[in-house]
């Protein structure tokens, strides 16, 4: 697979098994998980090593792969009935993105097609879904960047970018598209506690591609956004639910809130496979609650008094009525609605 | 000096020196900074080993007797004079919060009746200074807690605690109040990135007073009150406006557009010597930008990628339309305005 955007190459087969960037570790160290077994990557996208609902996606798509590679080699005649607990177990290593299902039930539609080992015509499904996100979030780039004015400067949150996806990035690819085309200023990266996704990956990357960043606390946005100078807020999703709703990390919500009251625009940027026709609204998307930890205590080093807890609720949801713009591989939608994103997918390409 | 609150002694004056807790230790360690110069008070004030605008004001105050008791060693017949200097450093070591000028002016205002040496005088007048502002926070939490119905469930943002001030405190002497006479349900106290003052100060002084708190992200407060229980935010301040507009921790601000289109009650408690009547409007107030190695960094460990900067402005300004009711000890304020803040300094006592 060509190396498309800046070094960053987030995952990739290679003999038998799935490479990953450990997010993790980044800034510090740029390290490579190996996992050569499902239960590997679905520890992977637990522990976060890999994140980001596209690139969850994508990984759990191999997943599949090494899942029934494994089972044909003990199972050879029922293969498919062997494989679904552990593809179970895959489903439910986080439950917010809806791109970890989207793909795994894509990789589980090929099944019936299959005769013997099913481990090459997986695998090529595989890539193509890998394939596909990059074309993806290479259209999205440009139907965002064609919204913007010149001169932005714009507050992107978390991570939506080459390391989120299989490469270029939903939000940050709208923000390179602007950036090459000379419509981007700059870019304010919000830290995104607790676990810093601003700050390690969206900087990192960013500054790697020599865009212009600089990190802000999160709930500096608002204050940056009373002083008049910020044109957009642009962010990834996790799940968009049939109305438009949108789940994404924890703090994305008081951002759309304080966009529409400063007159700043809100830009969501995913693919069809975040959309989740099945869930009717927001309020049905389930919000992953991560331990406490992560916010009472730093790389081990306790912060808060001993005995004080913690409630770490890792995802919000943000109504459709505060996003001006759903930006998706097949189209934009203004003022996202059921009836506007049924239409989105009615149409013929 | 009666230990008023819980064993939290912020700062007391001990045998010819100011002794501080050393906020920048705390939780870990509970660690006492003993102050015997001005530019010993000076730096504990910039380097925040104090904090808290009422704490502030009260550390300088004591401040002002050893650099008059020094001055007087060597300056004998012009102490007044020879002092000047310090004591203009000493107001710059932090912009935003007025208590500072406040507690010096008021202390310079004394040096004109002192005959001698003016060491005895002038600590009697720093003790009145601390004296008043613990019964300032004890008479506002009264008023604080009376505006409150029954089984509140509040949100309050950085440290306006028994830490920020000489004891008690403002925001939290509300809320020991309420808790008190059984009005207080649970109190969620954001982290307050970057110096994470909740996390590490306010979590700490709730639960050392066995009051019910839970930590959260600084942006998942609107989260929270999406969720429909939350009833007010309550903070402090550093400095209001004489139109109302309030300097606070960054993040206020974020918090009262979100309580505002939430339906939440915003409450400010600050005492009569952080209301700044000579400063116009919240725009016309100084916001200190500290280094952005509080962001980029964590106990000296890089975060953030190497190149990388940050903006850290450290105090953000909520326009007094977002503010339902400021309590201060002499009253409260219901929509605050240039003409009810006049009332209530023209109203006698």
């Amino acid at each position: 697979m060509s190396n498309i955007t800046s070094n960053v190459r987030t995952l990739y087969w290679d003999r038998d098994a799935l490479v990953l960037i450990d997010q993790c570790a980044l800034p510090q160290r740029l390290d490579y998980v190996r996992c050569a077994s499902v239960a590997a990557i679905a520890d992977a996208i637990r522990t976060m090593v890999v994140r980001g609902a596209p690139a969850i996606g994508i990984a759990a798509a191999y997943g599949v792969v090494l899942a029934a590679s494994a089972a044909y080699k003990t199972h050879r005649d029922d293969w498919q009935v062997a494989v679904a607990r552990e593809l179970d177990l895959l489903r439910a290593a986080r439950p917010t993105a809806v791109n970890l299902a989207w793909a795994i039930d894509s990789m589980v539609e090929q099944f019936q097609r299959i005769q013997g080992d099913p481990s090459t015509s997986l695998l090529a499904h595989a890539n193509d879904l890998f394939q596909a996100d990059v074309a993806a979030n290479l259209a999205m780039g440009e139907l965002g960047a064609a919204l913007l004015g010149s001169a932005n400067q714009v507050i992107t949150h978390c991570n939506a970018g080459a390391l989120a996806t299989a490469g270029y990035g939903t939000a940050l690819g709208v923000i390179r598209s602007a950036w090459k085309v000379g419509k981007l200023e700059h870019v304010f990266a919000t830290e995104t506690r607790p676990w810093l996704q601003g700050a390690r990956l969206t900087a990192w990357e960013l500054h790697a591609d020599n865009i212009p960043v600089t990190l802000i606390a999160d709930s500096a946005a608002a204050h940056l956004m009373s002083r008049g100078n910020i044109s957009w807020v642009i962010t990834g999703a996790d799940r968009v639910a049939a109305n438009g709703d949108t789940a994404n990390k924890i703090g994305t919500y008081s951002l759309a809130v304080n966009a529409r009251a400063h007159g700043v625009r809100f830009m969501v940027v995913a693919p069809l496979s975040t959309i989740d026709r099945t869930t009717a609204q927001g309020s049905d998307i389930p919000i992953e609650e991560r331990p406490g930890d992560e916010l009472l205590a730093f790389h081990e080093q306790r912060i808060a008094a001993p005995g004080v807890d913690a409630y770490n609720p890792v995802f919000d949801t943000t109504p459709a009525e505060l996003i001006d713009v759903l930006v998706t591989q097949k189209g934009v939608v203004h003022n996202p609605n059921l009836e506007s994103i049924r239409q989105l997918f009615e149409t013929q390409n």
